[in-house]
């Protein structure tokens, strides 16, 4: 898709007459206002999102965009480069964590290659391939813009698909070594905060890795000028760009098709969040169709949430990926559909004044 | 039971050896160690506790302990007393907010009348009454020593039958019309903290309201004189005995035989964090058996929780009682506990790097 087409989209405005009807079924059911608290909200902001309000079960997926990172050679990873491979044909297969998750909470997983440095298609993994990884964000630009701005149509394309599919939540997830890199330089444009105190260990990096981890993303920033950021779109597309990844950029567009084609989108932990935000700047509105899951391990996930104005619904200082963590919401928010469809209300209940206010 | 059966009592040492080889077995599936972050601990924890780490599927029970506080004529609740009674029938009848999310976890729901201020026993909820509800705190000790004993004793039998039963997992939820201001009052005693930081609203008080609440409550601490606390075990079943309740009372009971009998208690909000207090000033060790939840509304709940040194795992801002918060961990532990025995390790993924430090 071209830059103008990207701006051109609009959001769904989400239905204020069953945000307003759902709330107030709520409030008949027999417990104190407001006693699930932030799970009545979040239940709310799905209808809303859907206009619907008789859903019986959610249909759900998660949709797992991999993708290399040229950035790993400056030794800011662990891992070697082909564990992303590794990991995603597992997913392929059905193996990796969130497969088995995905499979337990009755979500379809959707690996898909967005940029994986390797040669061969890989099985059960959809190939949607921009390039063999981007390059390294200290030398050059990551990716070229077309390039970005194909990944993030890819992630529109998929929501269009599942959402005539009829699926009613879709997770974020992602694979890609080096991408807690790629996320945290991001952040860092996009939040102007410092290096220093939003860099993590990522997937268990040593206090000499982490060091170096550091630096390259200062070093990055510096070379692409992206401290001078503002909140604009193009500013937000840029950085993107200069040291972003495939796989963020691919999930940008998942939360922006969540707005265009009215799908609540599942935020994961700090790459994912940090693609929420990516899509907040270039479209406001979308913020609307994100749902927050875990606040995660990262230091960085927090900071963007609060940016986003969402509250993490799970703690439990989580960082293993592929969508984990969004995932873990599935059996919170499927319990919680189930309660809103089978509890008593205070008519049936025989009870008429149990938690209403008196005064 | 007498004060020295009570002190008499020994907590079961957990399983390190369990403890050990779980989180082994952890470490080597194929994802970041640690990825899973605290449910990985607290399964270890679950398996140490029930010296078993080869269960396919927890069975699960939770029990709501269901008592009248006499403070309420105090108007510090903004509901009648009956409410008590009839939730309880709703509970009885399998209709309640609990009975339902208990229904869908496939957990045991057992509603205990300990002290509900009726004449009739209720159907579908088990008769283990005590009096009639409390005296109201302000007026006079709100039990006697013996029925606060006598209550304790409930929860630990009820935890021995359970255990017998089979049953892995055991959360606690109450239901009693002004047991936040009881709750409130006992941590106030058992942490020295101001009333002012920690009272909050209950299902839903107004300013009014709360500012009576704050002052009864203060009252009561005054009255017996409950600011000179300590951490010993005396203080706290005095406390218990002055300005707690019997559903309060009955709970302590069962996060004691937790430990005695080796089954994790699963802590809910903040009336049940406060009997995980109470029970832990009596018996230190039984907070080896305490599994949080969830963080709730209630100001007091993260006060509680920090001091005994346990993290909520779900946020949530939720209010509702009857163990609501705590059933909303089960289908979490579940799957987590799904992906333990089915999760690819390293060696099946053919993977011998990922995520491993190589510094």
């Amino acid at each position: 898709m071209t830059k103008e087409e990207l701006y051109g989209l609009k959001a769904l405005s989400i239905d204020m007459d069953i945000k307003e009807a759902a709330k107030n079924y709520w409030d008949g059911i027999s417990k104190p206002i407001d006693g699930l608290g932030d799970f009545e909200d979040i239940l709310v902001k799905i209808f809303a999102c859907l206009r619907d309000m008789d859903i019986k079960e959610f249909k759900k997926a998660i949709v797992i965009m991999c993708a290399d990172n040229g950035i790993v050679k400056e030794g800011v990873s662990q891992c070697d480069q082909i564990n992303t491979y590794l990991v995603a044909k597992l997913l392929g297969k059905g193996r990796s964590s969130a497969s088995k998750m995905a499979q337990y909470t009755k979500a379809q997983c959707i690996p898909v290659d967005i940029g994986i440095n390797c040669q061969d298609e890989i099985e059960g993994v959809r190939n949607c391939k921009i390039s063999k990884g981007t390059r390294s964000f200290v030398e050059d630009k990551a990716m070229t813009e077309e390039q970005a701005l194909e990944a993030i149509g890819v992630g529109i394309q998929m929501v269009m698909e599942l959402k005539k599919k009829g699926y009613h939540l879709i997770a974020t997830g992602e694979m890609g070594i080096g991408n807690t890199t790629t996320a945290t330089a991001l952040l860092c444009a996009l939040t102007n905060m410092e290096v220093e105190a939003v860099t993590g260990r990522g997937a268990g990096l040593s206090d000499e890795g982490l060091r170096r981890k550091k630096e390259v993303i200062s070093r990055g920033l510096s070379v692409h000028n992206l401290y001078a950021g503002n909140n604009d779109k193009e500013h937000a597309l840029n950085a993107l760009v200069c040291v972003g990844g495939l796989d963020i950029a691919a999930m940008v567009g998942i939360f922006i098709g969540g707005a265009v084609y009215g799908v609540p989108i599942i935020i994961d932990g700090l790459i994912s969040s940090v693609a929420a935000l990516v899509a907040k700047r270039i479209m406001g509105d979308c913020v609307n169709y994100m749902i927050p899951s875990h606040a995660g391990r990262e230091r960085g996930t927090q900071i963007v949430l609060n940016e986003l104005g969402l509250d993490a619904l799970i703690n439990g200082n989580m960082a293993l990926g592929e969508g984990t963590g969004a995932l873990l919401l599935f059996p919170l928010i499927d319990m919680v559909l189930d309660f809103y469809n089978n509890a008593t209300t205070f008519m049936e209940g025989n009870i008429d004044q149990y938690s209403r206010e008196l005064s």
